[in-house]
């Protein structure tokens, strides 16, 4: 598939490398909107993959730059919610920052919205943290169509709020 | 620690043993309230705890009863939700259907709570089905002082909504 879109040619695919790992913990690092226990729980979503295959649960999509290094500049992670009949969740989505802005994410998020659906999916779930930090965060998924569904408060810390958007698929 | 308000003779423990998964797989199997992804599931904390120790992130309180076999009654398995400070997750608790009534889900649930309030726990979040099959259930968390945080409509499935209860520690 080619990014139409956009102005750099991208290829996208849902197969992860030995190499998304390290690619993905920098890129999460640039973005400055993770911790670094959020990022190495990323980064162990994509190992659990390499290493089980389907069978982890986890899916993804990768944007990779074309050219001859074939590096992402964005991902997404979603997968069917264990214990549930048709629930997904985006457990990660993420664009480099020097790639931001230009709708990437939202074919990312798209990607993964209709792959959940050919598997069935009803609803897709993300969370995000309410603070005012991840104000262009819940306003990106209020574009994509999420509505709030809930709100736990002091769920990640005093004073950080959890969101629960969820989209019928 | 002994069971006093207990008409049987019981001792608690924080550390599994290799019998418990089987046995825990029985437990849930006879209380007939989880499907069988679910008990596969519990017994699958059990046995991280069993390998990987308190780094799997998942705490327990046994209830056995007293006698030459030792054999779990009741248990509760909760644990620090990850990328949070101060929230816990009662991931789950179940008495055995002939020891149910008599207080000993409440004394496991306390015993949860109180430990967890020693790991820095601030508030303990635990789910369940909205579904009336689950009524007694979620009167049981409402009796500890556990209040409804959140609901999310055909979250497990079509007609069966997630609730999320909560509890300050």
């Amino acid at each position: 598939m080619k990014g139409s879109d956009m102005d750099m040619d991208l290829t996208y695919r849902d197969a992860p490398r030995a190499t998304d790992g390290g690619v993905v913990k920098a890129l999460l690092g640039g973005t400055n909107m993770f911790r670094r226990d959020e990022i190495d729980v990323a980064v162990e979503l994509i190992e659990e993959r390499l290493a089980k295959g389907a069978a982890s649960g986890y899916h993804f999509w990768f944007a990779d730059r074309a050219g001859s290094s074939h590096c992402p500049v964005g991902y997404v992670c979603y997968g069917p919610t264990p214990c549930t009949v048709g629930a997904f969740d985006l457990y990660w989505i993420a664009v480099d920052s020097a790639c931001q802005g230009r709708g990437l994410g939202r074919e990312l998020a798209e990607l993964a919205e209709v792959s959940a659906a050919k598997m069935h999916g009803r609803r897709m779930y993300v969370e995000t943290s309410g603070k005012a930090q991840y104000a262009a965060t819940q306003a990106f998924y209020r574009a994509l169509g999420y509505t709030e569904a809930a709100r736990l408060p002091d769920f990640y810390d005093i004073g950080d709020d959890k969101l629960i958007f969820q989209k019928k698929l």
